[in-house]
């Protein structure tokens, strides 16, 4: 089949249950899969918090250090926290399963929604971010910034359905780019501002903190906590680690929070010292430089450096939705097996993923970047109810773990949970408050709908259950040959074959022709005669039905009908004869008779319908 | 069903056989449904002339009235030669029939390929003039010219599904109504004009016949003799007159070719008295006004009477579109019984009309609006073509019917057809070459690609005819019974339904578990020894399948595969266990597994595919 070829040639060979090992990650490719989310904050976190600052005054923005500050240490705080949780948990603690283990089921699902639309989030603003980064460097880009976000998120899906190992290789390289791009640029940047050899910015002036409200600086920091998304990845993804996985986990985190912690103190500080605020579309497409991007310019001028940096950014970006593509089908199969969501998200592919889980994520995402107009400043309110959803829950979740089962150290491990659980909870207040009005009450309304739709697919899939189970002992006794009728039009060779085929599955087998031409009927009887002989000696039996609106279905109907009604508990098969045209195109030429009348008996309780098919040769 | 409800408020209820003789129509409706075409070219004849002459000069458009005498003339001519055709052909003598009778299968289906197109055409010109004469009245309405003529065919389609007789009296209104305003018009018109009361237009003097070329007057007459389009109609429509159909038919055709003559002479003549030439974008959309709204704003000013006049005009095109909305679907059964095309379109639908053709028609009709952007103009020379040579192939086809049977008063006939004959012969040659490259080469392209189109049709038709035949004998000796497959995936009641069915036709069934999960395989071969006892009593075979891929299909095709070749000739039925949801949305929450081994296993000779229902409650 044509179909098949092509998803082989685009997917890759279809992989056997006992290639599953190999592909468990090192950590040199764990690193990239599960930290670019985390890490590509980098690229607008600090933007975030200083389109809240410059919206007041450009000498705001000197706020901008404390607030990055106090990030920072939320960040540490968090990451402490994920690292009890890797230990308790190396099967893979995701907030749905911590917080579904300790809390009960409703935080659990509580959890889970918020998971589940952080990743698909986590998409949408990568992406957007990304293709931000690249209208930056290439203003003549921006109009087509929606239909390039779509086309990465196509090519992602794609990536993704071809299985993990292969990705996670595929991932690295623009990983450990941007690593060394933004250490380089941050080294360079402070190097040569210490040298004073950078042209000052002239016209606001370093001015002492300026006065301003808690509500805006509280508003500022709760965009600047878009830095602390991803950073849970790992803790759900640990049986992706290769063995040990626990211990490889938690050193992967440690390596993530402090690439992620100075590369976000130093992009804001350096921002600060060259007075970088966020220009007009900040941050979306349209016109609108980023901060990374006038702040690399500011380093390196419009070098190639300076392109470097911006190929980085967009690179990490894109692939930073993979920390997703990862995670969001591993969550979705687990909701799947405990039969929250449709079981088919818990099908591993024929490539060894959950192909499933990954299309509906590719899908979702793409509908996001097109709703939102592939604007990152529009899509972060929506990101952090969720993000810091889940945190808090998947930390109180460790908390009541610690409590209950009082393992050796827990009270070092409860302090520490406690502490994320608290900030965590804190920073939700602040993010649901202050972005309330700019698209975070989208998400407090969508939460408990996906909790009412959990709980639907839970209940029917019980009650399908129940009304399938089989008593304890159960046997065969209930066995009625069937009753088979065979509607024709006149004999041929195809009909011919359809009761052939009858004879052999019955003995009582009903030959209806519908009377709408009184030649071809007269015809049916003549042939009958002739070759069937006499009725009443055969197990077939002619019956003409009439046909007053000439359709050739409803009589046919009818008498399967009064059949049922003289014969009640019997299984009635209608045999269809069928021809099957050599070209799809000569079927437009046929009467489709037989389509017709199997769509109107389809999944009628006690009728069967078979179609007994006759191949034209030419 | 909802679709059958909604089917039956748009179309009416379904009406049975005996009610089919109440669809004949008296001469008072037959006039307006076959007529509305012909006599609505008045509305664009006289324009079509003007334009090419206006072209050269504005004083050239004095040679408009000698060319509307010559068409009036070969009007005479060409209804005389069709009164002709109606004697000889009270069954309905379209120029298919008469030239596939007299002259032979090509001449036969050129005219019919002609004729389809002409039908098409009809809707597509009537509805854009139609269209015109809207935009001509509100200006505003200009830019929507494409949609509100879409919208009119939608509706003229849905109006003919529901049948003949209720479609003769809604459109009997229009068709008289605009008989009388035009009579209006012109007797207003010319006793103005005789009175002296109408302001007369500056700029252009009278003057006697400038020169001009034979080329151009070619042209000028090949445009205006789109007066005749529509001529035919009545006979190929003689069925559906009242007894006496034939008599009845006559007279209709010589009141219609009465009016039609008058109307299009006095418009041409008070046109010209009025010195009305085309506006820019003559006879098209988008801001020109046509003639007939021009010459009517002359005599009436802005007033009721004009916009009566508009509306007339505008109803009576529109309505004219039904003349092929009559004949369309009966020519195209025709072809369909004579198996040059799709059968179906020989069906009559509930309503008592062929609706298919019906459905075809309006389909075709909406693509040319929608191509030639409801220009009028564009659309004239692809109409003249067709009906030319049509009317060319009819007459000839009469004059060969004279000569062979030499009927009573033949050599009378033979002359009007002759005449006939060589006139439009002689106007397809003139439109032909003049309007070339203006359109008139596709329809000269498309016409033989319909030919072999329609031999193609009937080469299959014939093929399957044979591939199907039964020798003059057979029997139903060659009966084998069945071997049955049931996949399964564990046991449960709709799994139980399906082995009792299987149970029910054969006694060689084999049940399949594919292993894709080992606890559900342990589990299906533990309730088999308990429930179903030891495998080799029992007519039930318990087969396991390994599922490397963990594909559930595949290996069901490849055992099958695998059966057949051990057992050829026989047939395989696969009894596929499925339970049907009570919600459509309920089955989006389970494997669709049934669904795609159906697929997959749809159409193979010598396999049976069998869906067993089991329907859940809740």
């Amino acid at each position: 089949m044509a179909f098949q070829d092509l998803k082989r040639f685009i997917l890759g060979e279809a992989l056997s249950n006992s290639q599953a090992e190999h592909e468990r990650l090192p950590k040199w490719k764990a690193l990239p899969v599960f930290s670019s989310d985390a890490m590509s904050s980098v690229a607008y976190a600090t933007e975030e918090i200083l389109i809240i600052l410059a919206a007041l005054s450009a000498a705001a923005a000197v706020w901008s250090l404390p607030i990055a500050l106090t990030i920072a240490a939320l960040l540490l705080i968090v990451s402490l926290s994920y690292r009890q949780t890797i230990s308790l948990y190396p099967h893979g603690g995701g907030a749905y399963t911590v917080a579904r283990e300790n809390l009960g089921e409703t935080p659990g699902l509580l959890a889970g929604a918020a998971l589940m639309i952080d990743y698909i989030l986590t998409v949408a603003v990568s992406i957007s971010a990304g293709v931000a980064a690249i209208t930056s460097a290439l203003p003549e880009c921006a109009p087509y910034a929606v239909a390039i976000a779509l086309g990465l998120i196509l090519i992602m899906t794609l990536l993704n359905l071809r299985g993990a190992s292969e990705s996670g290789l595929i991932f690295s390289i623009p990983t450990y780019f941007f690593i060394a791009s933004i250490l380089i640029l941050l080294i360079v940047g402070f190097y040569r501002t210490w040298l004073g050899d950078l042209p000052p910015k002239a016209g606001i002036v370093h001015e002492a903190y300026p006065k301003i409200g808690l509500f805006l600086v509280l508003r500022a920091f709760a965009s600047g906590c878009a830095a602390l998304t991803g950073i849970e990845a790992i803790s759900n993804g640990v049986p992706a680690f290769r063995e040990p996985s626990a211990k490889n986990a938690k050193t992967t985190l440690m390596i993530m929070i402090a690439v992620l912690g100075t590369f976000f103190m130093g992009v804001t500080a350096l921002a600060h010292q060259h007075l970088i605020l966020p220009s007009a579309a900040g941050g979306g497409h349209g016109g609108g430089e980023t901060v990374l991007s006038q702040l690399a310019r500011t380093v390196f001028g419009d070098s190639m450096a300076y392109y470097a940096i911006q190929t980085a950014t967009a690179l990490i970006l894109v692939m930073a939705a993979n920390t997703a593509f990862a995670d969001f089908p591993r969550l979705a199969s687990i909701l799947g097996k405990d039969r929250y969501m449709p079981r088919q998200l818990s099908n591993i592919g024929d490539r060894l993923v959950f192909s499933n889980g990954i299309t509906v994520l590719g899908i979702a995402a793409a509908l996001l970047i097109y709703l939102f107009d592939a604007d990152t400043h529009a899509l972060i309110p929506l990101y952090s109810v969720g993000v810091f959803l889940s945190f808090t829950l998947s930390q109180s979740g460790m908390v009541a773990h610690h409590l209950r089962h009082r393992e050796p150290h827990w009270v070092k491990g409860l302090l520490l949970n406690l502490a994320g659980a608290i900030a965590t909870a804190l920073v939700l207040c602040v993010v649901a408050v202050t972005k309330f009005t700019e698209g975070a009450y989208i998400i407090i309304l969508v939460i408990p709908a996906m909790l009412l739709l959990f709980r639907g697919v839970k209940r029917h899939y019980e009650s399908v259950g129940r009304q399938l189970a089989l008593p304890k002992t159960w046997t065969l006794d209930h066995v009625t040959p069937s009753i088979v009728v065979v509607p024709i039009s006149g004999f041929h060779t195809g009909v011919l074959k359809a009761l052939e085929y009858a004879r052999g599955i019955s003995k009582n087998i009903h030959v209806c022709v519908v009377d709408v031409d009184e030649r071809a009927t007269a015809n049916v009887r003549q042939q009958w005669r002739q070759n069937l002989g006499e009725e009443s000696a055969s197990p077939l039996k002619l019956v003409v039905l009439d046909a007053p609106y000439r359709s050739v279905i409803d009589p046919v109907v009818d008498y399967l009908n009064e059949l049922e009604r003289g014969n009640p508990g019997q299984t009635l098969t209608v045999v269809i004869p069928e021809f099957v045209t050599k070209h799809w195109w000569h079927a437009t030429l046929h009467n489709q008779t037989a389509f017709f009348l199997k769509t109107r008996l389809r999944y009628i309780e006690r009728r069967v319908v078979v179609s007994v098919s006759y191949h034209l040769r030419e």
